[in-house]
């Protein structure tokens, strides 16, 4: 036993986190310990509070402390815009970029044959659900760049396709400050590929 | 306001961690939504437990759950060696070692006056008293190889010298697995001043 129980124990709290091996787990710990009393009360109540008040928006799937969430029940909102993203985290990508003002939808996660992971086990059916909403003009698909969020955004658009609601993908392209030098194959193609006038 | 409120409280506290920027905050912040109820709470009572049940052992400043912490009421370590690091880790890594059995003196820092910490800012006055006991031998300065960790090894065994208990510094020289054409100029120099007879 090389630390005493307490803070061993911490260490392993720490180390479930991702991202945190043994070493920066006793950095953290020790550091816990020069905290202030209250500032370590805060922490630990801000772990209960956020797990226990916290939970998915039961309309778009957001992560929200309030059912429904601040952004599905904000009447500012244009409604006749969903924006599909995989994850809670893409909606605050979103936000903060301040130019979208339509509604979401969180699917977490993407269609991913080879992790077993199939169209049952996204958030697609209450999507589709929420289409039946006549208001709704569009549909934005925002899922990642990759092989499984292509997969998933090719899916939902041709399931989506009969009901005449217009089905639109992000662009692909060079990063803004990117450098063409370093860009990828399949980028560089994708970033021809959606050339426009100017 | 991008995030629900007890998530961006959580946020705020992972932030207050060192070394721990908004994005890696925000990381933590969501994985902790996806652990298990439990866990969570384990998590946050291993936080108030360590900063509630630790404290620093009187006799040798370590950190522990009892006092006199495990390592000074043992009674099978050999109590004629007293080894002075400067941090409460350094007996972690000592410990790990294995090697060493006699006992430890914790300094909580080290002599500064680039940053105003003085002889009086360490724990070096109960380190005297200590010494008081006849049956201590030897003193090994095991305090880090910086100026900081120099002149404070320097200034106790100066202080220490005139009641003739033997005084050590820890060598010097090439780490083991090292390259002595990546070493630098000083480790150099003193794993040569250092040369022994094999």
């Amino acid at each position: 036993m090389y630390y005493p129980e307490p803070i061993s124990k911490l260490i392993d709290s720490f180390m479930k986190l991702p991202g945190i091996g043994p070493k920066t787990a006793a950095r953290l710990a020790f550091f816990v310990l020069t905290m202030k009393e209250d500032d370590v009360l805060s922490f630990a109540k801000s772990l209960v509070d956020a797990k226990r008040d916290l939970t998915y928006c039961s309309v778009c799937g957001h992560i929200t402390d309030v059912d429904p969430c601040h952004i599905c029940s904000d009447q500012t909102r244009d409604v006749s815009t969903i924006c599909v993203v995989q994850d809670p985290k893409d909606v605050i990508a979103m936000e903060k970029m301040k130019d979208y003002h339509g509604l979401y939808h969180v699917l977490h996660g993407a269609i991913s044959p080879m992790d077993g992971v199939g169209p049952e086990d996204i958030n697609v059916a209450s999507l589709i659900n929420r289409l039946k909403d006549e208001r709704v003009k569009e549909l934005i698909l925002a899922t990642n760049p990759t092989i499984e969020g292509e997969a998933t955004a090719m899916y939902i658009s041709r399931l989506v396709k009969p009901s005449g609601i217009r089905t639109t993908r992000i662009a692909h392209g060079l990063p803004v400050g990117g450098d063409l030098e370093y860009a990828d194959e399949v980028t560089l193609s994708k970033a021809l590929e959606g050339r426009r006038e100017i």
